[in-house]
C-alpha cells in the first residue's frame, strides 16, 4: 500500500518510522505547510507543499494525516476526505460525533474510506473498553493513565507569564490501581486517581510562588488534582524531561454466576507517546485500504475494523500462527 | 436473539448464566446427550434430547455447542454448522486450520455462520497477540497461563494408577514475567516459563512415591516443568480446590525508531475459566447472529469480527461513551 503523510511534527516523524519498519507499505511523500526545503525526512521520502497534494493523488491509498485535534483535523480531516483515503487521530473525546458525522458525509459522498480517532485513547484502550463490557456485562471499567507526559498540560503550563519550559507527568496513583486490580470496585474521585507532577523552567526574576499558585489554581487542568511543582533549569529539562513517555491501563471487573470476579487489564508502557500512536495509526491505514478496496466508504473507527484486516498476514497464517 | 445450548457441562452451565446477563439474548433451550430430566438448569429453561434439535430449529439464531476439543466438537460442529449457526471453542491450536476447514465447507454450503475457537485462549489472548504484532512489528511475544487449573493436565493424572482425584495449577514463573515486562526480551525454555503444582488424593495403600515419580516424568505434560506433587485428602480437595480458576498474560514488546522501548500486556485473572470463556461465547453468538442476517456465511474466528458486532450498543452509542 502506497501511504503518505500530511503534516510533520512529532507524530508525522513517528509515522514515517512505523512505515519503515512495515514492509507492505511504502511512504511516497510528506506534505507539509512548513517550505519543503526546510522538512528534513529521516529516509529519502519526497517533501511537498500541501497544495501539491491534488498533484500526487494517484500515488496514494490512504493519507495518514498528523495534525492537532483542536484545530488541525475538524477542518483537514473532512476536507482531505473529500479526495483521499484518510486516517487521523482526533482525540478530543466529547466531539467525536459531531467529526465522526462531517468526516462519514464527506468520505461518502466521494466513494472514500475515512477512519477517525486512532491511537491509543481513543484507539486501542477504548477497544479494550469495548471487548471487557461485551464479555462482562456486570462489571465496571476504570482507565488509568501514565506515568506519561501530558502535551496539553504542558501547554496550559508553558501560557503562565514567566514560564520559559514546562513538562508535566500525569502519574496514577498506586493505591488506586491495587484496589481496583483487587477487584474492589473503589469509587474514585479525580484526585483519587492521578496526581500531576510539574517541572517547570522559570523566566530570570519570575516570581515562582505566583506560578506555582497559578498552576495549582488552574480550573480542570489541575484544581481536582494533588499537584507537585518543581522549578528546575533549561539544562536539566533538556537532560532528563525532553522524551514523550506515556502508557497506562484499561481495567474492567465484572462478576458472573455465584458472584465469581474477574479482572480484565490491557496496559501499555510506552518509551514514546507519538511513535506507539504512529504504529497503531499505520495498522489502521492498512484496513482502510483493504476495507475501501472491498467497496466500504464512509467514516469508521476502531470499533468497526475486524482485527484480521490489521495484520500483514494472511488469514490462514493468523489463524495458524496466533490463534 | 434466540440461543441455545449444546452440551450442558462446566460451560453450558456457565453459558446459561452468561445468557442471563446480556438483556438482549433469550435462552430457548438446551440440548443434551443425557436423559433430559436428569439435568437441572439454574433458570426455567426447557432441555430436550440432541435428536429433537431439529424440532427447535426456528427458536434458535445461534446454537452454543459446549462440547470437549478431544473428541466432540471435531464432529459435532461441521455437522450442526450444516443447519445452524454456531459457536464453538474449540481449543486444539495446532488442529484449528483442519477443524476450520471442515467447519467452513458445511456453514458455507448450507448458508450460516460458524465461529470456532472462542474463548481466551484461543480467544481474546490470540486477538491480542494480533493487534499487538501488528501494532508492533519489530517485537516479541510472550504468553503465560495462570495461576490456574488446568483441566487436561488434572485429568492426565487421574489416570495414573492408585490415584483417585488430582488438580493441577499451572504457575507463571514471576522471574520469566517480570523480564519480560521490563523489556529485556528473554529467552525463556519451558521449564523457565511456568512450573507446574500438582494436588493428588491417593488411594489407600497406594504407592505414593510410584505415583509421584509417574507425574513428574510423564512426557509433554511434566517432564519438561519444575513439578510439585503434593498428597492430600479427598475433604482437603473438595474445600480447597473444587473451583476453577484461571488467567494469564500476552505481553508484546517492541521497538520504534531510536530504539524507544514499549510494552503492551494484556491479563485475565478469573475466578472461573468456564463462566468467562461462556461470557466470550456469549458476545460472538451476537456477532454470529448480525454477520449471517448481513449475509456473511461460511466459517469465521474472532480475527474476523469487528469489535462493534460483540456489543449491545449501537454503533452510535459505542462512538460516545467508550471511544
Amino acid at each position: 500500500m502506497k501511504l503518505a503523510i500530511y503534516g510533520y511534527g512529532n507524530l508525522g516523524k513517528g509515522v514515517e518510522s512505523a512505515i519503515a519498519q512495515n514492509p507492505d507499505a511504502t511512504l511516497t511523500g510528506i506534505f507539509t505547510r512548513r517550505n519543503p526545503s526546510a522538512v528534513k525526512p529521516i529516509g529519502n521520502v519526497p517533501v511537498y507543499m500541501i497544495n501539491d497534494l491534488p498533484n500526487h493523488a494517484a500515488e496514494i491509498d490512504v493519507l495518514i494525516i498528523c495534525g492537532g485535534s483542536a484545530t488541525d483535523l475538524p477542518k483537514m480531516t473532512p476536507e482531505l476526505a473529500a479526495s483521499f483515503n484518510v486516517v487521523d487521530s482526533f482525540d478530543t473525546h466529547a466531539k467525536i460525533p459531531e467529526h465522526f458525522a462531517r468526516v462519514d458525509e464527506a468520505a461518502k459522498a466521494n466513494g472514500h474510506t475515512a477512519l477517525i480517532s486512532g491511537g491509543w485513547d481513543p484507539g486501542m484502550f477504548s477497544v479494550n473498553r469495548l471487548y471487557a463490557s461485551a464479555i462482562l456485562p456486570d462489571g465496571q471499567d476504570y482507565t488509568f493513565w501514565g506515568r506519561g507526559v501530558s502535551q496539553g498540560h504542558s501547554d496550559a503550563i508553558r501560557r503562565i507569564e514567566g514560564v520559559l519550559d514546562a513538562r508535566q507527568y500525569t502519574v496514577p496513583i498506586p493505591a488506586a490501581v491495587e484496589a481496583v486490580r483487587a477487584g474492589k470496585n473503589p469509587t474514585l474521585s479525580t484526585r483519587e486517581k492521578h496526581t500531576r507532577e510539574c517541572y517547570v523552567v522559570a523566566a530570570e526574576g519570575a516570581d515562582k510562588a505566583r506560578i506555582e499558585r497559578e498552576i495549582k489554581e488552574m480550573p480542570n487542568y489541575f484544581a481536582d488534582y494533588d499537584t507537585t511543582v518543581t522549578f528546575i533549569s533549561a539544562e536539566e529539562m533538556k537532560k532528563n524531561h525532553s522524551g514523550l513517555p506515556h502508557g497506562g491501563s484499561v481495567i474492567r471487573t465484572g462478576t458472573t454466576a455465584k458472584g465469581n470476579r474477574h479482572v480484565i487489564e490491557y496496559s501499555l508502557k510506552l518509551d514514546s507517546n507519538p511513535e506507539f500512536t504512529a504504529g497503531v495509526l499505520v495498522a489502521l491505514a492498512r484496513a482502510v485500504d483493504r476495507l475501501n478496496k472491498r467497496g466500504r466508504t464512509g467514516c469508521l473507527t476502531i470499533f468497526d475494523i475486524a482485527p484480521a484486516d490489521l495484520s500483514p498476514l494472511s488469514p490462514e497464517e493468523l489463524r495458524k500462527k496466533m490463534l
